[in-house]
Parts: C-alpha cells; sequence; structure tokens
C-alpha cells in the first residue's frame, strides 16, 4: 500500500509519500509545495492543486492521510488554513484516493508512541522507521508521521480482520 | 459582463449570476449547491466542487466575485467556511475568471446604501434592481448582491477610466 501523508497549509504544504507492506516501512519521496504570498488567494490556491496534482501523478498513492491541525486562535489564519485543508482534502478524493484525517496526538502516538512527543523525537522516529530518509523541511517531516501513522492504523485495523477471520474459520 | 456572485458555506453555497452593461443589469440564473452532509469532508467539497463546475459551464460567467463572510467565533465553523471559500475561489480561477473578494459590509453599502443595512432591505433592493428575480434562497439572494456589487465597483471604475481618458483627450 502506498500512503501519501499530507501537512496542509497555504504558504507550505508538506507531503510524504511510504510504501507499507504490513508493519514493514519504506521511503518513497518527500517535498514541501509552497504558493507564492505575492499572488492573491484563488492563485495560490490553485497553485497548491496543481502541484500536489502533479506530485499524486508523478508517484501514484493509493491512500491518503491528512493531518488534522487544529485550529489557530487568530480566525484569518483559520480560514487559510480551512481553505488550505480543503485542498489537502479535496484533490486527493478527486483522484480517487481514500482519504483520512488524523489529530496531531494520534499521528504522535503513533509514530512515538506519546501524544505529547516533542518535534526533535518525531523526527527521530521518522529516520528510524525509514531509513534513509531525510525530510525536506519541518513540514515534509510531519507529513510523513502521518503517512506513518496510517499505514499502523491499516496495519492493526487488518490484523484484526485476520484474527476475526481466524477465529470463525475455527468456529465453522 | 456576465458575473458570478458566491456567497460560499459547506452545506449550502448561494450562487447569483447578472449581466451589466454599464449600470444596466438584468438577472441571468440563481441557485443554491448543496453538500450531502452524511458523506465525508473530502467527499462534500468535490461535491460543491462539480456543481459549482456545472452553473460555470452553464452559463460562462466572465468574472466572479465572492463574498468575504467574516471568520465565526467557532473555531470549527471557521475552518469549514474556509473550506468552502476556498472552493468558491479556486474553481472559477481555474477556468479562468478573474475572482474578488467583498466584505459583506461592502456588499450591503453597494446594494442598498449603507453598510449596516438589513436582510429584507437586501432582498427588497435585489428585486428592484433586478426585475422578475426572485432569489431561490436567502444564500441565492446574498450571492445576487455580491454580484451586483462587482458590476458597481467596475462600472465605477470603467467611468472613471473614462473621465481620466476625457480630461486627457481635452489636454492634449
Amino acid at each position: 500500500m502506498r500512503v501519501i501523508g499530507l501537512d496542509p497549509g497555504l504558504r507550505h504544504m508538506g507531503w510524504g509519500i511510504i510504501d507499507a507492506d504490513g508493519s514493514r516501512l519504506s521511503h518513497v519521496a518527500n517535498g514541501t509545495l509552497r504558493s507564492d504570498d505575492r499572488c492573491d488567494l484563488p492563485a495560490r490556491l490553485v497553485q497548491l492543486k496543481s502541484a500536489l496534482e502533479e506530485v499524486l501523478g508523478q508517484h501514484g498513492p493509493q491512500v491518503a492521510a491528512v493531518e488534522e491541525t487544529l485550529a489557530n486562535r487568530n480566525p484569518d489564519s483559520t480560514l487559510k488554513l480551512g481553505m488550505a485543508r480543503g485542498v489537502a482534502l479535496m484533490v486527493p478524493a478527486i483522484a480517487g484516493l481514500e482519504v483520512t484525517q488524523y489529530l496531531p496526538m494520534i499521528v504522535k502516538k503513533s509514530v512515538v508512541g506519546t501524544g505529547h512527543a516533542k518535534k526533535e523525537q518525531v523526527t527521530m522516529m521518522i529516520e528510524r522507521l525509514l531509513p534513509g530518509c531525510s525530510p525536506h523541511s519541518a513540514d515534509a517531516a510531519d507529513a510523513l508521521a502521518v503517512a506513518i501513522c496510517h499505514a499502523h492504523h491499516a496495519s492493526t485495523r487488518q490484523s484484526w480482520a485476520d484474527r476475526r477471520h481466524e477465529v470463525a474459520g475455527r468456529a465453522s
């Protein structure tokens, strides 16, 4: 299963792609999409959309996981975050990918083992879980963490499903 | 000039299209796009995007004007408003339309003459300015008001440009 993780923001949108085979993970690519803040909002959203479409086309992920960053106190920043998050949710959905959101606490818990992990702990675990990977930016590291989180959740769901199947098989 | 006005919301997005020939306005069509709140966010954004693309394709507006509703106090509502506003800004921009945002106060001032006009005054003025038009919903009425606001601003800009041209012509 190839997963794209996304850490949405209007100025910078981190992305990270991994392959997950059960609990075995490997790094595919990561990067940061940018919008030009000298342009108006409609143009910036189109820039992010086109750049994200290009990444999807180039690497062909099958599912998308988006970090559900908590809203800022500043309403104007929250509006802009909403616009960027909308692009991150919509563009993979248009491409036919299943899209799941994960809260930052869930992502940290999944990657480091605790929901209150520090940024450096997350980065260290990413480098351990994905040997040879060096994140392009802090946003790209967050995006890889969301992708890892999704792979863990999917693998857990799968092993529970297998277990249920096994038990049902024995019972019949 | 054919203008589409948009009043963005995740659940309901009002739209209204008018033709403006200088200060002469006429109603073309209006309506309300809806997203299905039983679906997840990515699917709802795709629904709004597709519905808006259909309206653009059917009526061929040349410019878009989007109501810049002020952010809600509730951060979660503001995030969703941001997502819907993002669709309203991005979809016309992708179709090559120039997109302008107007604050609600500017819209009211432009349509009624005062920034603190009541909803009923706005509706009454829409029906007076666009004879024969009956708005499909409150959101569609707001969308028509934004379109009228844009037409007024464009017409004012044009008459100032004409005046400058005339003065320059006399001076030369």
